[in-house]
């Protein structure tokens, strides 16, 4: 859609929001828009709160999370299992863990994935870091938490085998059919894989 | 849903994200993680294109429409015909219908629209300035294009009867059943408004 604005300062902010992913031009020009209604310390603020994140940003040197000094708030807890590391992709996924409260070891971020579609490889990732931290020692189990696609188990295995040379139990986070889904409609590989890693029957089934 | 966020830098970043409108504290978190993973001049055009648009928007003199200069490009075109002027809230409303290609007059944009429940007044919108510009003369019909809500029928009214002392065509833009519309799921005000305003039948309805 090709739309005229009749000024070049509007095109510049819609070209700007319109390269977030998930946010069209239209949608662009509506929260444009919805700047100008507001208040120019709005705009102040919302730049500087987004300048400050990308500039000031530290990761922690223990597990890559992003963090506000040298480690992270995780890392730096006596009471977490620093025996346990859970290797994720990213973040988000420390935080959906952290969610689920089910977690009380430590983290590794990779920041991303091998992904040859995408030009990500092994080495763009922090996959020697955790072989360092693993050779370092006191590493009892890598729990691998990674997407259930390609690059998910291509990434697993390239770690997997990293890992190989050391003492430790390397797992996998358990796959099978979702809480609330129904059989008939659970694809067969899922299904497949469910049956043969089925487990004993418990009526608090946790 | 309360998340516990590593950084105080990403909490900011993804609060400011979340005041946007429609942008819920998922979808902030995205934005926030995107632009950690593109490069810091990516975060800074993006922040000084906003910050821009904020701090150095014109609005045309005449028609108040967001401009470069001191009159924007439409009320600069001889082109155009300036003796109609059609009124509207807001500049979205000026791009809606010049994508329409179907107006070759002028605007006038007020800003808003009367809304008591929003605390929004006569003068809090550029409708003295209307008045100022039929009183200046040389406009020959005043066409309002508001939304067909309670509100926009109140600043229709209010703007007609303001105008009502000149001597002008005061018009409203069509209202009726939209095309692709069908008449059963039409709401029965649209209805019998668009049967009492019927017009002659023509092969090439436009």
């Amino acid at each position: 859609m090709s739309q005229k604005y009749s000024s070049v300062l509007l095109e510049n902010a819609v070209n700007a929001l319109a390269t977030l992913p998930g946010i069209g031009r239209k949608t662009a020009l509506r929260l444009a828009l919805y700047m100008l209604r507001r208040d120019q310390s709005y705009t102040e603020g919302f730049a500087s709160a987004l300048l400050a994140l990308r500039r000031e940003v530290k990761y922690c040197r223990l597990c890559h999370n992003i963090c506000e000094g040298e480690v992270c708030t995780i890392c730096a807890d006596p009471r977490r299992d620093h025996a346990t590391v859970c290797v994720v992709e990213n973040i988000k996924e420390v935080m959906a863990i952290e969610n689920t409260g089910q977690f009380r070891g430590v983290y590794h971020v990779l920041g991303g994935i091998i992904s040859p579609m995408e030009g990500t490889g092994p080495a763009d990732l922090e996959i020697e870091s955790l072989v360092q931290r693993v050779s370092d020692g006191g590493v009892k189990e890598v729990i691998l938490a990674l997407s259930t696609t390609m690059e998910g188990d291509t990434t697993g295995f390239f770690i997997y085998r990293k890992l190989s040379p050391y003492t430790l139990r390397v797992s996998i986070i358990a796959r099978g059919v979702s809480i609330g889904d129904e059989i008939e409609y659970t694809d067969e590989i899922t299904l497949g894989r469910s049956i043969r890693n089925r487990t004993e029957f418990a009526l608090n089934n946790e």
